[in-house]
């Protein structure tokens, strides 16, 4: 990776003094927030908004409209990402980038993916209004469909930018009604070759990505903020199992090859499994489970499952994907029914840059907030952005740790802070010489 | 019960000579089975005919049309049952009645109930064509929505007229989509008042029904027919386990209440109690599992059950239920969920009638056919026509024991000695007579 991602220079001499005047205007992006969290399939508090799905099209055009009201200008390239751009003294040099999601899975909050793109417009008007001049450009990125919700595959915009999902496989991909990507996004209105959305390592000079833990531990440690180092690796497996239907009662306990029964010892081996590491960053979850046919007076013959597994380290995951596979394949030979398994990603992780990080812990030094290393054991788009340039990421906390539900919150303090730092660390960035 | 079923006369004195020339027309009968198949809302050879679709409607219009043909009047009540009367010399008499259904499953095959409704009426034609005359009048029957497909709740006509749903509970049952069931009815066609739909005890003289075994016995012993001499007591359960949500990568295992991890033991402590009675009567089914919000990213907070337990001794499937509860008290207690259950069902079995077993008994020697006595495990509208009515099953064997699959199957040799024996049972019972 080294070769990809030229390191930022790790010194601050050449960077213009950090504005004077950092003050963000909470209540303003908290009322933002909450317009966009308005902006849903669901009815309020309940966020859903699938991307490529009318409130997801509704809060882009939102986004955008309060860009255009900073005076940043806009690019969407074919997949929908969209990039909102304040000129730079300099604007041939690489520009700095921020940014975030507003894709939300069914039944989710406010916060998740919002906070790193509302609270990036918000860094970028800080600075504005300070009067701070940015040498680099920087960019504020709305990527589309971080969430797997429609497609199965996550970070779907970043993915392609880093060039780690071809057009091809791209194009193949459908939902769950079957309809296509390729019909769904120009319906969406995002036209052109899908090959245009892949950007050249160093197209970027350094990104750096606020976003909720969507964990409890800064929370728990009464930490404001976190400085990621680590982004986990997450692998998505779909498990089939086929076992042999009939009717429910008349067929013998004795005969059956119940594919539900093989399928509850699978979710409980993978519970197993991901525990049996003892290491906090190691999870594992059955999240999908689908049965057929589904009637109450029919033994099921055939149970799909998706699975998710992450770890921050690549072996440690295999290790339990490993587990996983050798308890499945046991009770597929005890119970006379076939398992089979398709791996829908299994990303290495990510590491992020010592300059960035650097950036972002002198950000915070002259904030005065409080703050910890961390890793996210929830993927990002800096997951695959750190494929194209030097990234970051900042957490701020959330309540209880909940994330991906209607109760997920994080405190107007909290975000201040995020955006805070989130704003010096963009401008000391943006000042830095290097070309 | 005794009292609401006044026991047939044992007794064949009466009776007419059994007719000379009992002649099944099984090719003509195979070609109405298959082309009653070829009515579903699914490709052939997958048979799926929920009750008010339009496949089910076009499927009744089917049989009406071939049992106008052999000169039968029709009657339908208000929730769908049709009663198909072949009139006898003393029509004023209480008549003998056959039939059973034609709504199938999801998924399912061409003669689950099929057999009883379109072989009931060949044995009707095969009597007219011999020249029987019958006393009592003789009653094809063919019953509204045995299977629970859509209301959750299994023979619902038959249970009706048996008044063990009352029209105030049948007005409140809707389907998974939020329809209602007064909505649905009177869409298809079928009016008037509910309550109209309970016969008196007595308004029938006896009634016998054909079926497939659903089960491997027959088949396996190489025998033509089973008699049946108890139906079992079929308990239907909704589980709903109610766990927290929240990220897949983000919320760290020792944090987890997983309402999925929580079924998969649910799940598998019904097969150990259904297993543990040691009984082949005893048979415990999940075969609906429903996962919210099912997404591959979010823990699951929240699962949905439908389970189906049955035995032919009722104290002993309530202690299969009792053994279930204890053990998803434990599961909550140790995972921190709540499991709640709710009883959409629980039926006592029933007891076939010792003189309509004679009937059939006498009927099977006369024929020359293999057959045992057999309990079904399988429940059938019987189970509620022994509410108002003496009544009786005739199994024939089906390939396998697979039923509620599309690969179900019953020969034409199987299922011409079925109707055969029912032919001349019918000819036996409308003969007797006692008023």
């Amino acid at each position: 990776m080294a070769d990809m991602n030229p390191p930022v220079e790790n010194s601050l001499e050449n960077a213009a003094p950090n504005p004077v005047d950092i003050s963000v205007d909470i209540a303003g992006l908290m009322a933002e927030i909450e317009a966009l969290a308005g902006i849903s399939e669901a009815e309020p508090p309940v966020v859903t908004r699938v991307v490529f799905g009318e409130a997801d099209l509704r809060a882009r055009a939102y986004v955008k409209a309060l860009s255009r009201e900073a005076g940043l200008s806009i690019r969407e390239d074919s997949i929908g990402n969209t990039f909102m751009r304040w000129n730079g003294l300099d604007p041939h040099l690489s520009a700095v980038a921020t940014g975030s999601h507003i894709d939300a899975i069914p039944n989710a909050g406010a916060y998740d993916g919002v906070v790193g793109v509302l609270g990036g417009l918000e860094a970028i008007r800080t600075l504005q209004r300070a009067g701070f001049q940015p040498r680099r450009s920087i960019e504020l990125v709305l990527f589309t469909s971080e969430e797997p919700t429609r497609f199965g595959i996550g970070c779907l915009g970043s993915r392609m930018m880093a060039g780690a999902l071809s057009p091809g496989e791209a194009q193949n991909l459908q939902d769950k009604a079957g309809r296509g990507l390729e019909d769904l996004r120009r319906v969406a209105g995002f036209t052109g070759d899908l090959a245009s959305v892949q950007l050249d390592a160093g197209h970027f000079n350094s990104f750096v990505e606020l976003h909720i833990e969507q964990g409890p531990l800064l929370e728990r440690e009464g930490l404001q903020l976190g400085i990621v180092t680590h982004i986990a690796a997450p692998a998505s497996l779909r498990i089939l199992i086929e076992g042999e239907g009939g009717h429910a009662g008349a067929m013998l306990m004795t005969d059956r090859h119940d594919a539900l029964a093989a399928a509850a010892e699978v979710i409980l081996a993978l519970e197993a499994a991901a525990k049996s590491t003892g290491e906090i960053d190691t999870v594992g979850t059955v999240g999908v489970c689908e049965v057929f046919p589904g009637a109450v007076n029919s033994v099921p013959s055939r149970v799909r499952l998706e699975t998710d597994v992450r770890d921050t380290d690549g072996a440690r995951r295999d290790g339990v994907l490993a587990a996983l596979k050798s308890s499945a394949a046991e009770v597929a030979a005890r119970r006379g029914v076939r398992i089979s398994f398709e791996t829908v990603n299994s990303d290495p992780p990510a590491t992020c840059d010592g300059a960035v990080l650097a950036a972002l812990e002198a950000s915070i030094a002259d904030s005065g907030h409080s703050a910890r290393r961390m890793v996210s054991r929830a993927y990002h788009d800096s997951l695959f952005m750190a494929r194209l340039a030097p990234v970051a990421m900042l957490f701020t906390p959330c309540r209880g740790g909940v994330s991906h539900r209607p109760d997920e919150y994080a405190s107007p303090e909290w975000i201040a802070a995020g955006v805070e730092v989130l704003a010096r660390t963009l401008a000391q960035l943006s000042s830095q010489s290097f070309t």
